[in-house]
């Protein structure tokens, strides 16, 4: 067997995790970002590509089994359904992640908590004012009422951050103003379960760096820039209900989109005094399961040596072909 | 020797500790709580409570030995005493400190710089005002003047966040503008020393939420709920004074209530500029230990292996039994 | 070869890492600070200084190699040229790191984006000000205009907290609304590359405590004493410009004061939305890489076994013995 990815993300866990269970490794880089994968030497072999677009017409090797991660929902957007090579995992998971309102639905359909949508008129709390039509997400921006959103928006117009156009595409959502908490869940067909295998935070910019002014500085606007990952565990007492929402996604993705998802997925929450409260899942690994290289508290308790999220995906990957079910883990 | 505890807090590492050294493991678990423990298979054997309070009645295995942890003191408060289990630790420990002057007093006893209090007309700094009355620290602010204390006391008592009675035992202390740490001291017999095993900070919604928000939005209270830990290493050049500090506690609580505290026990520490203050001891294992399964810096430099605090209290009881002085352990 | 160093900073690490590689270890302490090296038992040797100043009169042993880290600076100064002791890395890249212009300069003659500097009355956006001049870097403060700098300085300067004689060393910079992130280099002369082996974050007391305030608290200037460190990963496709920022430094550091850095080294980083902005360098150990004792994400690629800062230089050391190189480190 071949682990097979991209060269971004969460690449360098995903072939190192591949190499401690005694798989052959190969990654697929965009020209010029070679040379991290030779510095890590983890990866058996390299691939260069001249856009990603270039994996549509690749043929892969016989037993390669690739792992999507991030960079490729990014870079080929639905065209990931037309990708020639066997895929871990739920293609149609990963359509349901990047759409928005499949994202929202799912969770909805399994029950949890997500934040409550206004229209412009509707503001009276704060809120966070999105645009999905703009590039990265720019101009996000906050507001309390209907008169400073107006405000706001025309400022951000005026600006030239959005375009009218992208105006359009305006999303209203109630801001949880609480912590937030990425848990790593992995749905195991081999062991028919969900587990949670380390949580993290996102460390984002300018956001993680407004705490550290005083108080009476100029206003500035948060951004959500991801730029890394810090560890965390989790108050005992709430993982069960963080658990519990693992396994209800994985019953209302199997309804919506059979077999749902498998494997590795993610629920961004945010945690209030009174209750968790989750943004968007993802269906396939998030990069800040990279730092549980050497295993997480958590996959101690499951697996006892150093399990990492990739190693996990390797491991069952591996179990899956000793019992020839390996077809029901692709797609 | 069966090492036995209540399904909370930080029960997953203390039952997977005792494994590490290969004693037997017992979970209590409230009635609903069990499928964690399943979960996670780190408990030998999984007993359903249906409330805390049967723990009082239950008939202990002969061999049994039950951790304490922080879920206890709040289940059962006072009643900790009436428990026919040998507990490790000083059961008088734990009342020192659940309640808040014996608290102060073993800080103050073992000097200590704590907080300065307050009485209403003498606020003239940042101050935090709480009310250890009512339900889960509800309704804490922070206010600078006697005006304004007076203000946000009638605002919070018109909300009825708190009650009148509630209000009687309002407690005003300095706010320290500090930077929070939770260092893990370990009290060993067996080596007649105080180890310094780790050090976590609190990660808590929504105090560590509102550095997120651009400084024009509205004022939102800060709630202090602790939802998660985050790991976190001390500059060295402190760590003489942690330790001192730790040195101290134990000597002051071994007169104050001999044979004084044994095992685990955290000082609850904010660093500024200036100094190291400390708000609360605590006189068990704290959960911010469930950071470091696999050991952290500081237990790597004194054991080498994977040393745990829960890894670390098997292993003295093991040495505790070896040497036949088990019975100074326990209380 | 015995590996020495002074009881402070890294101490313990750097101790129990030659430790691992089966080196010598040796400690100097000043007076009343040997207890740390007593309690985490790491030195095989402690001897007691009753300054650092002594460290220019003694004789080290004939195969003793001495490694510099922050404490060593500060207390000596630029009399670190004349430590009678072989020291691992380059003597001259701990003058440039001392004196902020040949800092600054490093980072510029490496094409590394640094921060734009003001005079007062070219203040128009959110700028820190700092007196290099002050001790500790006391009276620091930001403002946005040069009417905010005077209206401040006037006050810092009535307040006593600078001299007259210090407000003649302002510094007025570009405030980078970005979060720090802080890369642990080495510099390998056995494989000639450079590696990096891992990251924190500083947490500084006040200003990580003060996001946790409610934004209508008065306003509190924020301070940046380093306290200890945090863990934290890079967003992969961060990694290649984080590489190449070192390589950068590398190639700049032997033009300008050959050999170069040798070693363990440090970039300091603010990353905001856009860009990768660096404040200054180190030229040997940071205090950070002391999380990653086990190792850390990235040293595992490297390395696969525990490999600390600390180690990889106990281990390059012993490569460069091997190999009769010795000199070529040293300085």
């Amino acid at each position: 067997m071949i682990i097979s990815t991209i060269g971004s993300h969460s690449a360098l866990q995903l072939l190192y995790g591949a190499k401690q269970e005694k798989l052959k490794t190969k990654v697929y880089c965009l020209e010029g970002k070679e040379a991290l994968y030779r510095r890590y030497p983890v990866a058996g072999e390299i691939i260069t590509l001249s856009s990603y677009e270039d994996l549509l017409n690749l043929k892969p090797e016989r037993d390669e089994i690739f792992i999507p991660h991030g960079t490729l929902i990014t870079a080929l957007g639905e065209k990931i359904s037309e990708i020639p090579f066997k895929i871990f995992g739920n293609r149609e998971g990963m359509i349901w992640e990047m759409q928005r309102k499949k994202n929202i639905k799912l969770l909805e359909n399994a029950g949890i908590r997500t934040p409550k949508t206004f229209s412009p008129n509707e503001i009276k709390s704060l809120s966070i004012v999105k645009f999905p039509g703009a590039k990265g997400g720019a101009g996000y921006f906050l507001c309390s009422s209907s008169d400073e959103f107006e405000e706001k928006l025309s400022e951000i117009l005026s600006s030239k951050t959005i375009t009218e156009e992208d105006a359009k595409t305006t999303q209203i959502q109630e801001y949880i103003t609480g912590v937030t908490m990425y848990p790593h869940y992995f749905h195991s067909l081999i062991y028919d379960r969900v587990e949670m295998l380390g949580i993290d935070r996102r460390y984002e910019t300018n956001a993680d760096a407004l705490g550290r002014l005083s108080q009476n500085q100029t206003a500035i606007n948060p951004s959500y820039k991801v730029v890394g990952n810090q560890p965390l565990i989790a108050r005992e007492s709430l993982l069960p209900q963080i658990l519990d929402y693992g396994d209800r996604l994985i019953t209302a993705s199997q309804k919506l989109f059979p077999p749902g998802l498998i494997g590795p997925f993610c629920i961004e929450m945010a945690i209030t005094p009174e209750e968790i409260v989750a943004f968007e899942f993802t269906s396939r690994i998030v990069a800040g399961t990279s730092l549980y290289i050497s295993g997480s508290p958590y996959s101690k308790f499951l697996f006892g040596d150093e399990m990492s999220m990739a190693r996990r995906i390797a491991r069952e990957l591996k179990m899956a072909m000793g019992q020839k079910r390996l077809e029901e883990f692709l797609s």
